[in-house]
């Protein structure tokens, strides 16, 4: 199966990156959850990312998910995914990003409810704020979140990049048949490298007049 | 590859649905287009679908895509699927739905630009005050606009079901792995004829009391 | 100055309402803070409103405001209003809801960052899913958060009711001009005996009957 | 009355601003109509707008309102201000811009159904194609649509300037309480020739390189 003519055109990277973590909670990253899996090779491609972009000044972004204990801010969608009820707001033991490529201080943790990271949360208004054009998008599941999130970039008018080896599923036909489509319609499926040589070569990001001002 | 536990619970029709008819405008059911493809048993399923809905009043919505010749309403998008490009605003041979499933007097066709019916459309607002608590999709294509209808539909607290006959897409691998992620996480994939079935034995669905009044 | 013809349709209570307490947090109630003042007669409003309003089932939901120490999940608009700063994650004594109003278990507190309280929150998802059709704002401010909610409100397709006790602002100046604004173009401004009369004569709200399965 | 300490800041222009021209359409600027009102003040501060805007690359977006003959479009909206029934899909002498200051070739005007320019249209994917960071909100009227658009571009993390001669409503006062509104916590209202002077002096703003790279 190849990509037809008039699908797949290559983007490529702009000017102002942000890179988003999605969902790399402990209970994800967890195979005692029912929600998790052993998702080391796409913890140690985010590990390698996350470096080149916080020297560069590149905004860093994490989603993370939690439900009150009624589920009622989960509503149709943790009644079709149960398993979903393991994540609970203020058990750290489920929703706290996973250790090995943690946030630093500064660095804000978004909670979501929904696949996308961009729904019904506040990323929007900060990559906006961020003057962002490209969105690096990392994290799991490939067949669900990064997919819907991906979507909702190239819909919002952003880039998007998805460094392969820093996305990560349950079972690889999915992940392969959700990277075919995003390649095919959304947003530019890349190596690793090619992204840490962006990254690497990137000048670095100063902060929009706007924060500049405010810090002073 | 099975549905793991805690995933795919069957959610079930409700009370008041909606039917979406997505994309099945002339281009994308027209093998001549780029964006094209020979979907008659999808229309022909839809054909279906539309008479026991429209006798209950169950609300049917299309959605046709249109861009402007500098394609700028389509953003990156646009961009990576150039394909898109062949349907411009204002030409109907290429944005009318399908004249074998075409719209009745005061059916309202949404115009979009990217993959969710739900994006920058009115569609929300018309589902809320239809007080919608179902939205059954239907049209093409699976691995795209279905897919993006789906997850929103989900995020926005619907029920949501697919009759497998009535969505399609280009290829077969595509169609089935979406459907596998749809079923798992986001909306009920039934049989064409369970929906028939439920639409069969709805009671009317008499117009929300403010519809209701403003006839009179 | 009269509402001129064409405009201020009185639009009426529907079937399903769900009453919304919007920003009476700490820091808004209590003079002392910048963003503060004394709002006794709309907490009064709203303790009448609630206990009819439980009693049949109701949805309550209420919106507080809080900012991370760097505000950048404020952008322009805390930088346009720099007192918003002195609400703070993580701090009740600002942040929490006036405890002569406070939720009762099982309501959810909303944490909104933007002046409506469906920018960005998961309320809309929360109200299709209780299938609510009507929307009782109260509240602070009239001229701002109030105003921008019933917007929205009014936007997504719901009735909207503004019972006049029950909202406030620190003038009565932009009170009265705001609700001028929402009784002509947005909502009805009701006198707030009629909003208790409403709630008292409504049949008890079942639950969706998601929800009811969820629950069994 | 005075803006109190905490609020109102003064934002400032930024790098690259977009112009709006909202719901200039005949029918707005037209007596006869219910809506309408002679609002030649706005439409010559306007016209002074346009030409600097265009020289330097200032992209423009325009919105117009119009609903199908039904009102299904305009929901409880419409329903609120059945005014707004006159203007109606293909009625160019309704909805048409204002001939003084009508959009010239590849300007793009949004057909909007509800108060914010913002809601269920396609400008906020344009804006962040086009790496915008500084709104210029002009049109009218001052108490509804310009109003709602104000605390939309805020929210979304714009800075908002609104030059006050360009703006304009019905009525005098709720003029003046929306300005003042808006100038204490959302946008900073300035003199037309603050905006005019701004958009002079601003270097050519050249295209993002994304439309560049496709223009080539």
């Amino acid at each position: 199966m190849r990509v037809p003519a008039g699908f797949g055109t290559r983007i490529g990277f702009g000017e102002r990156p942000a890179l988003l973590v999605v969902d790399m909670a402990r209970a994800f990253c967890d195979p005692s959850f029912r929600v998790g899996a052993d998702q080391t090779p796409a913890v140690e491609a985010i590990a390698e990312l996350l470096p080149p972009a916080r020297e560069r000044g590149v905004p860093v972004y994490y989603t993370t998910v939690a439900y009150l204990p009624s589920g009622v801010d989960g509503g149709t969608f943790v009644r079709k995914i149960p398993a979903l009820r393991d994540l609970l707001v203020d058990d750290p033991a489920a929703t706290e990003i996973d250790a090995r490529i943690a946030p630093v201080e500064g660095e804000v943790v978004l909670v979501k409810k929904y696949p996308s990271a961009f729904f019904h949360t506040h990323l929007l208004s900060m990559l906006i704020g961020d003057r962002v054009d490209t969105v690096i998008v990392t994290g799991c599941s490939t067949s669900g979140c990064i997919r819907a999130t991906v979507v909702d970039a190239v819909s919002y008018g952003y880039r998007v990049a998805v460094p392969e080896e820093a996305v990560s599923d349950r079972w690889p036909e999915p992940h392969a048949a959700n990277l075919f489509d995003i390649d095919a319609k959304y947003g530019d499926v890349v190596p690793l490298a090619e992204a840490l040589g962006y990254l690497r070569a990137l000048p670095p990001v100063g902060p929009p007049r706007l924060a500049a001002a405010a810090s002073g």
